[in-house]
Formats: structure tokens, C-alpha cells, sequence
């Protein structure tokens, strides 16, 4: 009944760009993993903040729950409209509004995708860096302060937005930070709204940093007979203070896999892949002592490539990774973890998570970002077998369980959504009840992403 | 009477820690600078979080104002105790609780300073990179998000905070963060209890992010005829991808301090300071280059030290900067301010502050955050003319809304305290409606460093 009158309002305003059609519905009710399909009941395609200002206010009045929604590429469920209401389409928000070349920062609309934004900007000298691996929306990426294969160097979301603007539940639009590379004025709300979902508020626009693109890059892989070695690496290759700008590793498992997927005969042990960004001279330096110091780790068969087309070749096979281990059991789909644990921890963490894995029913690779102790299982499972779900399931949860113990977190990177509510009252404590008093004093009616992140 | 029987409470936790003599209280009511003594009504010395657990619980049950104080170096009058209550001196929780080298992070409490930190990290070839030029309080410094000379290359408070215990306003006690070095679980309460100067909630604990000791440093210094060709060469070298450890600067008035003070002889123009972190191949390398851009931008006088002993002395001028120019005027006082803007409107935001100087009845040598965006004028006051205070604080509201008219904001990295709020609505609109709310929901008595940053 109130949705009924919230969506005649909504059809007044947006007219043809409001859709109940089945098909839209399914299409935004759906995720990328295991969840089931939730579709709203409606989807808006707003064009401007105005509109997303007045289509808050309809359903702020109406009590109308609001979804927001990027590229669709979350893992989590994110974008679930579990309790129905409209899911806010931003692809006809998908600008570049303003490149600042002298100040290295752009702004954009949210709904305009991470590759969209570097095709665009390779004139200009300058590129974003953050890369989650999909091609994301740079509004969804700031929802769920994603990160991914750079972070090492250059930061997660939550490093590389300046500003925001942010419309609130009731259709307040209010802006956060500024332009200015740092500030002391206030509360961070920037950083509030970085991570939090699409719960505290809709963000219509972002101020992003941007960096200079390298003159000069090297990247190389190298071997380890085991994989506390490789880490104990990379702190060492850390602690010298060589500017990794990647820097993932793949166990036997995942090398396996890739070998098989790629035709290619990379030893099947644990591999570090490294990249390092600077001046010719630097970066050729800097790939000359990494291979230095790996060595007194018992690393082998250190291969640099400089060449682009050689670094190509071996990036793809990083890049392809997820699909190759895919491939590794046909017709599999894939419950992919995300735990993050302070690095001296993270031997520890994948050792244990492999003979876990080992000790279960199903397979299941792992491969992450090791400068910020970050990885992903990639469990394999037949969706005809329940219990091979059911099996990912209970090796994801004890993952979870084992990061925090390791002082982690249970994710890295991927957000919360509906697959982490189950661990936030044990990951947080007191803490989480500090979240949810906040979602209460800025979205009373509880109508921004209901059931995502906080209690209730 | 509330007041009454709630030290009277404390007192009995509490015992000789509580204190009430008049030399203590006037002692932790004043101010770095201009701002009037406010003195509490008692001065706590907590030993543990419990110890401020209790204190809170107490306060908050009779309504009792609650300040957080660390070294007393704050500009903005923070400390204040302009309602009165209870100021919570950290002096006694100062330890270095955990080194976890293999992480490079450690765990330290609030009392702590930056410079009692880096002296027992000496020996593990770590250090904690956040320089505010004062031998500030890590407490206090997370609580003003807190940056300086290194943040070009390390970044503020913001970046090398991991993680927080914190006490609220009724006494629990949370943790926000992990030792994880990202996470994207939930709101960033890290984020936002860094920055709010004591009014959310009071730090216990804090982990902090660490950086190899550099294994070469070199560092240099030019001369420019004009301000916008030293921030132009300044762009390009960012955008050249050179990694800048700090990069300041000084205009000629500053200069001239430097030299009456120093005894150096520089000409007296605007000058860059320069300084590199790396191998000793990178940092000759890095330097290198930094000269041949600079001299496209009509550099002269460069000079580069590699050698510690000059080095040294370069960075001498630069620390000693501030106490040169109070030099140039004898028995003077300072207004400094702390605007911070986009980097491409750093040049005109100088220059229209040297131009209002220079019409105005007081000097006010300027230096700065080159890299960031970010510079201060001392603003010399004798404090027996109160013209000059008039003027000074004239010429500092002048400056405060050029930076906001150029997309900047009013405090860098000194914060609000009292001396920024008068700015709040103009900089941050209904966003700072939203930092009130925010407030309400975890403060709703208000006891927590009342009068500061938010409404009311």
C-alpha cells in the first residue's frame, strides 16, 4: 500500500525510467555467487542527484527501502533486495565530470566503471589505481572500500577518495572532504560512507586521486619450496623498503590450475608474481635486489621480464587465475573467500586453510595479495551436490573463524553484505552496536539497504 | 552539586590521582596560543583503560564534562575546559605495549610521545613516520588527525592508524580496526574516532603502522623568483612519479628569518626543500632527476646533501623555522594558521596571502606543505598591541575562506578546536548537521569535550 503510492509518486517523477518489468527486476535482484535471487520491486534510473535526491525523499516518506547499484559485480549480496523497495540503477550516471590534471584527481559519477575511467585518462599521463579484479563500478568499489593487486602501493578506496557527495535517506544531498590532500576539519564522513554499503547513504559523485603513470615497470616471478618462505620474503623484501606495486602469490594448487588453463609450465610449488613502477634505472634495480633478497629465502627460478609483452604474458596468467581454477573442476561454481590477518600471521593462516581443504571433500586454490595478507580460497563445487556447498560453507566459516583469531578480519576487500553479517557481533563486540547507532541516527526509517551491515 | 558528588566518586577510584590544586588545574587549562585559560575542575591521571572506564561511567552518570589531554601542544585550543568537568591526563599511560616487528606495526598507549616512540624503535629499523614538529601525543595526534613534514610520501594519522581501543561516552570499552593492514568489514571507526578531537569517544590504545628506517637519505634545496614556478615545478615532480619523502617551503620573508636566526646565508627568495628516502643508488638517482626538473622551472641555487652532517643542518633551518621568524619580531606572539587547498591553487593562495600581509599593519612569514597543498603564515602579534591581535585574526579569516573559496579546507592538520569552529557551517554545509547527529548518537549528554567541533 505505501509502496503502491511511493511507486505512483516515483513514476510521476522519473516517468519512463522507472521499470517493474520482470526481466529488470531479475536482473537486479540477482548476485554474482551462491545467493538467492531477490529482485526489488521496482528499479530507477536516475540521471542526476536531483533525481536521486527526490526518489529518497518519495521513499523516505513512504518508508521504502533503497537499494544502490553499480556494475553487479559484488560477491556478497550486496545489492539483495531482501525486503523489496527500489534498487537505484546508476549506468546513466556514468560521467567523468571533471579531470584536474595539475592536482591529479577526478571527478566522476558513480555509476562509470574503473575501466571506463583509465580508457580516459590514458592521455592524460594519469591513471586510477585501485583494481579489484572485476570492472566494477568506481561507486560500488567506494560502498565496499574495495581494493585489490595494487593496494600494496597505492592504497585501498579508502585512500584514494578525496570527496563525496552523498545523499542522505531523507534526500538531504550534503559533500564530505574536499579537493585539499588532507584535512583536520571534523569528522571523517568521507571515510564513514567508504565501506558502508549503500546504509548510511547514496553517494551521487566522487573526487578521486589519481597517480602518475610509470615511465618504467618490471615485474617477476619466482618459486618457493614453501609457502611460510615466500612470506617471510616479501616482510623482508617490506621491511628494505622496496616499492612493490604488486606483489600476489599463487600456491601449488593455483599454479596447477593456471598451468593447465594457460598451456603454460610454471613449477607447481608456491610463486610470488612482483611489479615495480618507476624510472628506468629503478625499477630495474629495485627487480635486481628483490631477487636478492628472495634468494636468501631459498626462492628459485627468478624469471624478470621488462619487456611488455613478456610482463603481459604473466600478469594474464595472475589475471586469469580465477578462471583458470574454475576450470580445474568443469561446470563448478565457486565460494570465494576473503580473509585478511597481520602478515606474520599469514603462513599460518593459508597453511592451516590448505590442509583444512585437503581434509574436505572439495578442492580449492588459493591465491591473494601477500604485502597486505589478504587471500582467497577459490572453493570448488558442483551446484548439484549440496554437500560439496555445504562443505565450502564450513571451511569459509572456520577461515573466518581463524582470521579473527589471528587478530584479522573477515574481509579484506569484498564487504559484508549478506554472506559477513553472521561474523560482525564476533568480529566487532561493542563496536558493532556503535555502528548501528549511527545507521539509526542517519537513516531512522532504516530504508538505505535494510538487513545489510549493522543489526536489525 | 551533580559536579560535587561526582568527584567525590572519583576520588574514591581514584585516590591521589584526582587532582583539585589551582597550579594543576591552571596548568592543563591553558593554551599553546592565544586563547583564554579555561581550567577543569579536576585533573585525573588514569593508570589503565579500566581507570577511564570507571571515570567515564561516572561522569557520564551525573552529566560531568570529560577532556582529554596528551602533551598540550595543540594550536587550537582543544584542551580547554570551557564548561569545566574532568581533564583526563595521560602522562601516565606512555608505554610501549607490543613491537610487532615482523608487521611493522606496534601497539602503544595514548600518553606516549612520537619521540619517546621513534628513540625505543631505534634499534629494530623501524620508525613511526607521522612528524607534526612538535613532540606531540600519539593520543593526541590520532584525536586531531594529526600530519606534518612526511606525509607527501607516509601519509597523516589517517594513513598509519591501524586500529584503536576506545572508551565511550558511558564507560564500555570497544576496539575498532584490526592489525590487519586493510579490512573491509563495516564502518570505519577508526576513521572516525580519528579526528574527533575527544568528543566521541576517549582513545586508550592505539596500533600504529611503522616504516623501514630509509637505508639512504639525500636531500636538497633551490631557489625560485616566484612562488607559482616553485609549486609548478613541484606539480610536475609529483606527477613524474619522483617519491618524495618531504618536499616544504619557505618564502622569502621565511627565509630572511631563517637566515637572521641560522646565521645561513640563503638568498632571500622562496625556497623548496627536498628530501629522499630510498637505496643510496635511488636516493642519488631520485635527487638527480629532481634537479633537472626543477631547473625547467627556473631552479637556481640547487644544492644536495647526501652527507648526514649537512643534511642535518639543511633540516635544522627548516625545524627551526617557526622559532625564526618569532625571531624577527622579539617579545612577539603567533596567530598560525593551517589552510590547506588543491595543489594547482596552492600558488595564488600564497600569493593573495602575502599580498593581504603585506597591506595589512603586521608581518607573517609563510611556510608550508608544498606536496599536500598546505601552509602556514605565523602571524607576528605583540601581545601588548591589541590592533595587531585584531589584525592578525582578520587576516586569518581572510585566508580561512580563500581556502574554502579555491575547494580547500580551514585546517590542514591542527584541527577544529576552538579556533576553527566558526568555519564548520561554512565548510561543510548540512554535512556538519550530520557530524551533530552523529554526535548525539554516541555522546547524547554531551559530557565528552563539550563547546568543541560540532553544534551546541
Amino acid at each position: 500500500m505505501a509502496f503502491d503510492a511511493a511507486f505512483s509518486e516515483l513514476a510521476t517523477v522519473l516517468g519512463d525510467r522507472l521499470s517493474r518489468s520482470k526481466s529488470d527486476l531479475d536482473a537486479h535482484g540477482g548476485s554474482e555467487t551462491h545467493f538467492a535471487l531477490a529482485p526489488p520491486d521496482a528499479v530507477a534510473y536516475p540521471q542526476s542527484t536531483e533525481d536521486v535526491s527526490r526518489i529518497l525523499a518519495i521513499c523516505h516518506a513512504h518508508g521504502v527501502p533503497v537499494i544502490a547499484y553499480g556494475a553487479g559485480t559484488s560477491l556478497e549480496g550486496h545489492t539483495s533486495a531482501i525486503r523489496g523497495g527500489v534498487t537505484l540503477d546508476f549506468s546513466r550516471m556514468a560521467d567523468i565530470l571533471t579531470i584536474n590534471q595539475g592536482d591529479m584527481d577526478v571527478v566522476v559519477q558513480p555509476g562509470l566503471t574503473r575501466e571506463d575511467l583509465n580508457r580516459e585518462l590514458r592521455a592524460t599521463g594519469l591513471f586510477f589505481s585501485v583494481d579489484p579484479g572485476a570492472n566494477a563500478s568506481v561507486g560500488g568499489m567506494a560502498a565496499t572500500r574495495a581494493s585489490g593487486t595494487t593496494t600494496v602501493r597505492y592504497g585501498t578506496m579508502r585512500d584514494n577518495v578525496l570527496a563525496l557527495q552523498v545523499v542522505l535517506a531523507d534526500g538531504r544531498v550534503i559533500r564530505t572532504g574536499t579537493r585539499a590532500r588532507k584535512s583536520s576539519s571534523g569528522y571523517d564522513l568521507t571515510g564513514l560512507f567508504l565501506g558502508s554499503e549503500g546504509t548510511l547513504g547514496i553517494i551521487t559523485e566522487l573526487t578521486l586521486r589519481l597517480n602518475g603513470q610509470p615511465e618504467a615497470i618490471s615485474a617477476g616471478i619466482c618459486a618457493f619450496d614453501r609457502m611460510s618462505d615466500a612470506v617471510e620474503a616479501v616482510v623482508a623484501v617490506i621491511q628494505m623498503g622496496l616499492p612493490m606495486a604488486r606483489i600476489e602469490f599463487l600456491d601449488a594448487d593455483a599454479v596447477r590450475a593456471v598451468n593447465a588453463y594457460s598451456g603454460s609450465e610454471v613449477r607447481e610449488t608456491p610463486h610470488l608474481f612482483v611489479e615495480f613502477h618507476g624510472s628506468q634505472a629503478s625499477v630495474a634495480e629495485d627487480a635486481e635486489r628483490f631477487g636478492e633478497i628472495v634468494a636468501d629465502f631459498g626462492a628459485s627460478g627468478v624469471e624478470v621480464a621488462t619487456k611488455p609483452e613478456d610482463r603481459s604474458a604473466l600478469w594474464t596468467m595472475r589475471h586469469h587465475a580465477y578462471w583458470a581454477c574454475l576450470g580445474l573442476k568443469p561446470g563448478a561454481t565457486a565460494v570465494v573467500t576473503d580473509v585478511c590477518v597481520p602478515i606474520s600471521h599469514l603462513a599460518q593462516a593459508v597453511e592451516e586453510t590448505q590442509a583444512d581443504i585437503a581434509a574436505s571433500i572439495i578442492d580449492g586454490p588459493i591465491l591473494g595479495h601477500v604485502g597486505d595478507g589478504n587471500f582467497h580460497a577459490i572453493l570448488l563445487v558442483d551446484p548439484a551436490q549440496p554437500a560439496e556447498l555445504e562443505a565450502a560453507k564450513s571451511l569459509a566459516a572456520r577461515m573466518n573463524e581463524r582470521a579473527l583469531r589471528l587478530g584479522g578480519t573477515v574481509t579484506g576487500e569484498h564487504g559484508i553484505g549478506m554472506g559477513k553479517l553472521a561474523y560482525m557481533e564476533a568480529q566487532h563486540g561493542d563496536a558493532w552496536d556503535v555502528m548501528t547507532d549511527i545507521k539509526t541516527a542517519l537513516d531512522p526509517k532504516g530504508i538505505l539497504n535494510p538487513g545489510k551491515v549493522v543489526r536489525g
